[in-house]
Order: C-alpha cells, then sequence, then structure tokens
C-alpha cells in the first residue's frame, strides 16, 4: 500500500497541497497583510481577543502566542457563550476582535464579531470565504486563498490560518528578518511532505492503541491541540493534548507502562522543558512518538519522527503539525476508516 | 462500606470539610474582598490576565467568566512560558495581574507577578498561605482560609478559590442582591455532601471503565475540567473534559457506544444548550451520568445525580463539583488506588 493508491481522499490531497496554498498566501496577501498591521497600529488596541472554534480555535492558540510574543499585544480566546447565551459579553472598545473561521459561516463567532462592532471595536476576519457573513462583517479581512477545503478535518485551512496569524504578529512588530523566514516556510512543509511513506509505515504500531497524549509547549502547545484533534475526529481515539507544564500538575499521574505520548520538540526556547518531560515519561515506561529536530530527544523515542532543522521556532506549528495530519490519515485507513467521512460529523458545524 | 469506613483519608476529610471552609472564607475574607474590590475601580484596568496551573488553573477558568459576566472586564489565563521560558511577555501596564496558587509557591506564576509589578500592573495573590512568595509579592491578597490541604488532588482549596472569584467579581458588578446568593453557598455544599453514600453506591458501575468525557459549558466548562482533573488524578482515568460547543466541532466523532459522559447541566442560560448535546450523546448510545437539577436532563441519564435546585447559575460551580470529587474518591477506593497518594505527584509542582 503506498501513498498513491489513495488519490482519491480530499484528506490526502488536500495535505500536499499545503506548500502550494501557503505560497499563494504570501503572495497574494502579504502586502494586504503589511496594510492591516499598520491600520491595526494607528488605534490604541490594549487587547487582541480571539474568537474560533475546533480546527481555527487551534490557530487562534498559536495567534495569541505569536500576537503576545512578536508584538507585545495580550491576547486571549474569547469565550462566546458570554455573548451568545449568557448575554454579558465583557467591554471591548479598545479591543481588537478577529474572528477565525474556514467557512465564515460559525454563527456565534459572528455574533462575537458583530457586538465587538457595536461596542467600536476594530474587527478582523480570517477566512477562506471572501464573501461569507463572517467576512462581510468584519473592519478587516485575511483571505486564507487555500482553495476549497472538501475534507471534514481541516488541515491546509489550518496551516493557511497560522501562517496568516504569523505574518500578522510579524508586521506587527517590525522586524524585517522574519519577512524571509515567512517565504521560506512552503519550501520546509514541501520538505515535511516527504515523511509521508515514513509515517504510513509507522503507524502500524498504533493500529490496536487505545488513546494517547499529544504534548508540546508555547508556540507548539496549538500543534499538540490540532494534531489530537485530527487523531479524534479520522481515529476516534481518545487524544489528550497537554502543554508539558500543564501535564506535570496532575495529568501525568494518569501514565503507565506502554501508554503512548507524542512528543513535539523543536529546538528552542521551551526545548529543554519538552525534553525533560519525555524523559520522565520514558521513566514511567510510556512509549514515545517524537517530532524534532534534536538528536537528543529523538533518541528516547520508540518511533522517531526526524524534523528539518533550521526552522525559526515562532513558525515551527507550521511544518509540525504535517506529520500529525498524515499519522492521523494513515491510522484511519489503518484502521478501516474513511478519513474523509468523520462519524457524525460535518464541514460546518453551527453552535451557539 | 460506608464513608464511615475511610476517617484517615485527608481527601475524604478534606471534601466534608468545604461548607466550614467556605464559610470562614466569607466571615473572615468578605470585607477584605470589597476592599480590594475598591481598589481595583480606582485603576483604569483595561483587561485581567489570570495566571495558575492545574487546580488553580481550573478555578481561573471560572474566574474569568465571572468577571467578564459580572464585571465587564476581559480576562485571559496567562501563558506562563512566555514570561518564563521565552521572556517575551505582552504589555501589562494597564491590567490586574492574578495569581492564584495553593501553595504560593508555584515558580512559574511567581514570575508572571513579578514581571507585572515591573511594568506597573496591579497584582493580586490569592492563596491558602498568606506568608508564601506569592503572597508577599502581590500588592493585593486574599487568603483562602481553607485550612491545610494535605491530599494531593486539591478539593478544599478549589472551591474557596472559587468563592473568593466569586465575591470578588461580584463586587466588582456592585449589584447587592449577589452578597446574600453567596452567602447561601456554604449551606448548598452542607446538603449536596447528603449524596455520599448515593455516589459510593453509584461508583461501583464505573469500576471498569476505560475512559469518559465531562461535559459542561459557561461557568461549568470549569467543573468539567476540575471533575476530569481529578479523575485523571485519583483514578489515573483519560478523562476529557469539553465545553458542550466545543466538544460539538470535533471530538464528539469519538463517541461510540456505551462510551461514559458524565454531564454537568443545572438551570440556567446553557441548560439547553447542555441538553441538546446530551440528546445528541444518547444518540449515539453513550451512557449518561449527570448532574442537574432538572428532570428532564435527569431522566436522560444511566446514572442520575439529582442537585438541589435554586442555586443561582453563577455560583452553580461550586456545590457542582463536589459530587464530582466524591465520583473520584469513590471510583479510586473501587478500583484499588489510594486516592490520598496518586502515582507521580507531589502536593507542589515546580513548573517554569
Amino acid at each position: 500500500m503506498g501513498g498513491q493508491d489513495i488519490p482519491v481522499l480530499h484528506l490526502a490531497q488536500e495535505i500536499r497541497e499545503q506548500p502550494e496554498a501557503l505560497a499563494r498566501l504570501l503572495d497574494r496577501q502579504a502586502r494586504n497583510i503589511q496594510e492591516i498591521a499598520t491600520q491595526i497600529g494607528r488605534r490604541e488596541i490594549s487587547h487582541v481577543i480571539i474568537a474560533a472554534r475546533g480546527t481555527s480555535n487551534n490557530a487562534g492558540v498559536y495567534g495569541r502566542y505569536a500576537l503576545e510574543s512578536l508584538a507585545g499585544l495580550v491576547g486571549s480566546l474569547a469565550a462566546p457563550s458570554l455573548f451568545t447565551l449568557y448575554k454579558r459579553p465583557p467591554r471591548l472598545d479598545k479591543a481588537l476582535v478577529v474572528g477565525i473561521s474556514q467557512s465564515g459561516q460559525g454563527t456565534d463567532i459572528i455574533q462575537v464579531l458583530s457586538e465587538a462592532n457595536a461596542q467600536g471595536a476594530l474587527t478582523l476576519a480570517l477566512t477562506n470565504y471572501a464573501s461569507s457573513p463572517m467576512a462581510e462583517i468584519a473592519d478587516l479581512l485575511i483571505p486564507l486563498e487555500a482553495g476549497e477545503e472538501q475534507s471534514v478535518a481541516a488541515t491546509k485551512t489550518y496551516t493557511a490560518e497560522l501562517l496568516a496569524l504569523a505574518a500578522l504578529s510579524a508586521a506587527l512588530g517590525g522586524e524585517a528578518s522574519r519577512r524571509d523566514e515567512l517565504q521560506r516556510i512552503p519550501d520546509v512543509v514541501g520538505r515535511v511532505l516527504r515523511m509521508e511513506e515514513r509515517i504510513q509505515t509507522a503507524v502500524e504500531r498504533y493500529r490496536y492503541m487505545q488513546g494517547c497524549v499529544v504534548l508540546g509547549r508555547g508556540y507548539n502547545y496549538a500543534t499538540a491541540l490540532e494534531i489530537a484533534l485530527k487523531l479524534k475526529e479520522t481515529c476516534y481515539l481518545a487524544t489528550q493534548p497537554y502543554s508539558t507544564a500543564d501535564f506535570r500538575h496532575g495529568p501525568i499521574a494518569m501514565i503507565s507502562p506502554g501508554f503512548s505520548a507524542l512528543v513535539i520538540g523543536p529546538k528552542g526556547a521551551v526545548f529543554e522543558d519538552v525534553f525533560d518531560c519525555a524523559q520522565e515519561l520514558l521513566e514511567k515506561q510510556a512509549e514515545l512518538i517524537v517530532l524534532s529536530d534534536q538528536d537528543n530527544l529523538l533518541g528516547l523515542a520508540r518511533t522517531p519522527l526526524a524534523m528539518p532543522d533550521g526552522i525559526p521556532e515562532w513558525l515551527t506549528p507550521i511544518p509540525y503539525v504535517v506529520p500529525g495530519q498524515l499519522f492521523a490519515l494513515y491510522l484511519s485507513l489503518s484502521r478501516g476508516y474513511n478519513p474523509d467521512q468523520p462519524r457524525g460529523l460535518r464541514k460546518v458545524t453551527r453552535t451557539t
């Protein structure tokens, strides 16, 4: 069974389209993102609120780290129920409110943006549909340029959301060197896609896995959330994502011998903390699947997945999610599921 | 086997001490909390950042909802790694920064508060130890008055943190009627503790459960997080907490016939959404354990746990976590574990 045997799967196609989709986003939207940063810079923004659900929420978690660390803006994820059900929205007049939605149709997210507009906040939409209701309602718009995404499990729109948020944070932060780093990302993702066969083989071992944890920290906490979500959606697997710090405050007690942990550990400021946590897991006889460019961490793994080195840490979430997407795709197939049709899910979920 | 057979367990004692601990907190700290609210009111606070780990982080999730909905303040949970490892803290000069820590010794939380001080933010500590490093460093202090907590799995300090955050939010919001509602909470918790024998019997069915989800929304998203954490810490159970909205954006695909879900559904603004989600789970042949004061939701459960009615929704997280604490205690015993000594955990976890 080779990657070429499943050309009809939207999920496989869309994973493979990512280098092209990301290059298109940079090509078409870099100037717009720069202009949006200028407009944001003109306002006295006290904080950023990001409203999103599911995969887009995971992108929002990354966006929050990027905006805080690169642009110094305090960010948070909205609690939509305060707007929709409790009808007790917080004060937003000095906020930038960012809605992220692949379809641009999430009713609760639209409600957050319209309350933000009513309060005089600046609003920004990130969506794959430039004429969607969310795009219409926002002051500012970054179209994701990912092309239609047919798989219920989102992949290319997720990495496009990450790249858009990274580019916006870099533009707000104003360090010119980051622009070149962004430009290299589509190629890096292309190189990571060469791991496809390696991953197709590696998943076999996990055919009967009952559950697992996915661990990352800092920028890659979002990666842990998103890989765990892909595994839930396509493999119906009880997968629990944690930051390595939160994991040690209680959940680590769950780990018994043979329990699997997927560890995301690129070189960077949080690497040592992630490495220590991986060692602790090994002492508890957990089995490690490791995504890293560092030999000492890869050396702890039963299933090491070596990543290209030299990726600046703030951009690692884009290439590092890709092996997770492939892992979910092939594990789903290995378990006899159709990853294009997750049971009980539709492409657009409407929640209040 | 009756509750009286395990008097030596700290966890059991501390769960039962909660009405007394909560009454003591109100008695000793109500005036201090009112004064703190006045001092906060004098500053031009643009947003609140809450820094905490583990159980205290779950209390912080509640605090964020309470501060946003009762006091109109935008709140968020801090990302400590931006302070400790990345050394890229966001701008905090107009923020109120709240540290929550049972021991007051969490090194990363202390670092967030000291950066906040350096930037001129107003800082507030909630801790059970009034002479701890975190208490010393903060401008303002609410001692939790819970008495020493010896169990690694926190219970009475969690409900004390909730009550302190509720009282602070109410004082900031200024609605006088909420003060009486707060005063009734210790008695309500006392009534809920009468469920102990019922829960001790009910857990038997779940002796061999492999994992479960815990669902709540709005104010009780925190309750879902905290009950799931207790089950992880004391029963080593793969337990996944979700807001009912997030759950439908992907994770619901995991649910197969016989999968268990603990649903938290008191009367209130989010009840209908929680009820709809419970019905969806039942269609997927999940087994429901329900905590509610509403007969229609309790009627969907294989294990209904009827709660007292008439509790104002904003305060429901305090009594509603208690049956979850008891469930974790008795399930742990039923599985042959010692809930006072969770494997691999210590009372004070130091993370960076």
